[in-house]
């Protein structure tokens, strides 16, 4: 499906910036480049900053003009920081422009065109678009370098692809630690609550302070291992209290038996 | 509110990403920028990225460490391409990210913590975290160029703080032409029909055909020019046409009287 995605830039100046848009698409899983009457290329900057997706140069189709570069595509939107006076359809959210070019590049070969450095796109190249997009940014300083224009709306675009169900993309997630039971939690609040009262800083069964750390613990989601270190690290400090037991308390073995 | 936000770099070896970083920065709104211990710094590299950023970078502070440069936050967010194995609280979309961030620099300063081009942040680093962010890419490939993964994490940023009923951005929105009333549109269908039907493309009133073509333009949305030059065209076509009404067809003065 992101195979279906082409970029197109249109007379790059700067062969570095062919590079970093190389290595910008591969990072969000693109590899289809188109170059239109590129000033330089190849070049040896190209190929440096491209710094591992070089195969993304080296298969880097060059034409010479943008309507060989996208006549097989079903949906051209081209980049442009400034509003046309052409009433074209425009995409004011990268994020509504990616959801649709993933969508049409489903079945089909679909492309982003960016355009020079300093001028854009001309009115003609606008013409060979079937939608224009814009990054909205700082009005005082809103034109983004060439490459880190590319870099996201290709972030936005492999977001698109990711969100879609039927997308095999997988957040690589940190292996979770097993959480404790409910039981667990209790006596460690009641280890707690007790070590509070021998310590003097409660002198008396506390609602409020026991509730608001209650929270705090509820939010920290303290795993098996982090419960049995709170716990070792209260046995530690109790031996230091003095024997300060309310009337009527009643001693319970709740020491963590597993772990 | 963004000028709550402070970008940091640890050990950038690159000058040029510095300057990168700056115009990244700037195009987002963002203009704090803090540099721990860079390895060339001032450099004529940096101000030549920086293109018109350079205000960032003659701003910018240098530091000697990481807690330095966030002691007075509430919230470090670390940039990390790799998990660790210590289970700090972690945003796996840098959208969640942007939006909490942008929440919590409403207020007081935050910061968005960038490590070196190689090897990224330590340990100890992340320990100076309160969070950790990264940007999914391609599991082949995924490790983006240090001033372009700046450049997503602020447009992401810059997205949610857009995005809250308290900024005060305003899309640029090329000005609307005046729609027409959809009186004008029907005579503009039924003008159509009859020019379908004298050129002899239909030959009897054909439902589907027409219907197809309202939902055609419904889509397209002509303007009320837009709808005048359509008129404008079917007229001249109509002149060519051979008189050939179905019988008991009405002649109705439908022709716009307004553009």
């Amino acid at each position: 499906m992101l195979s279906n995605i082409r970029i197109v830039l249109v007379q790059t100046y700067h062969p570095g910036n062919i590079g970093a848009t190389a290595r910008a698409m591969k990072t969000m899983g693109l590899s289809d480049l188109v170059l239109v009457n590129p000033r330089c290329f190849p070049d040896p900057e190209a190929s440096r900053l491209a710094a591992g997706a070089e195969d993304l140069i080296d298969q880097a189709r060059v034409v010479g003009s943008l309507a060989e570069a996208v006549n097989d595509c079903v949906q051209v939107v081209g980049a442009s920081a400034r509003l046309r006076s052409l009433p074209l359809p425009h995409f004011d959210e990268p994020t509504d422009m990616a959801r649709d070019i993933v969508d049409q590049g489903a079945d089909d070969p679909v492309a982003l065109v960016f355009g020079r450095e300093r001028f854009g796109l001309t009115n003609d190249e606008i013409r060979c678009c079937s939608h224009q997009v814009s990054i909205p940014a700082n009005p005082d300083y809103g034109i983004l370098n060439l490459s880190q224009a590319v870099q996201v709306l290709a972030h936005e675009v492999f977001t698109a692809w990711r969100r879609r169900p039927d997308s095999d993309f997988r957040l690589a997630r940190p292996s979770q630690d097993r959480q404790p039971p409910r039981e667990q939690l209790g006596h460690f609040h009641d280890h707690l609550t007790r070590v509070m009262q021998r310590s003097g800083f409660i002198t008396q069964p506390h609602a409020r302070t026991e509730a608001q750390l209650q929270a705090l613990f509820a939010r920290a989601r303290p795993s098996r291992k982090e419960l049995s270190l709170l716990r070792g690290l209260l046995a530690s400090l109790e031996q230091h209290l003095p024997d300060d037991r309310l009337p009527d308390e009643q001693l319970t073995d709740d020491r963590l038996s597993d772990e």
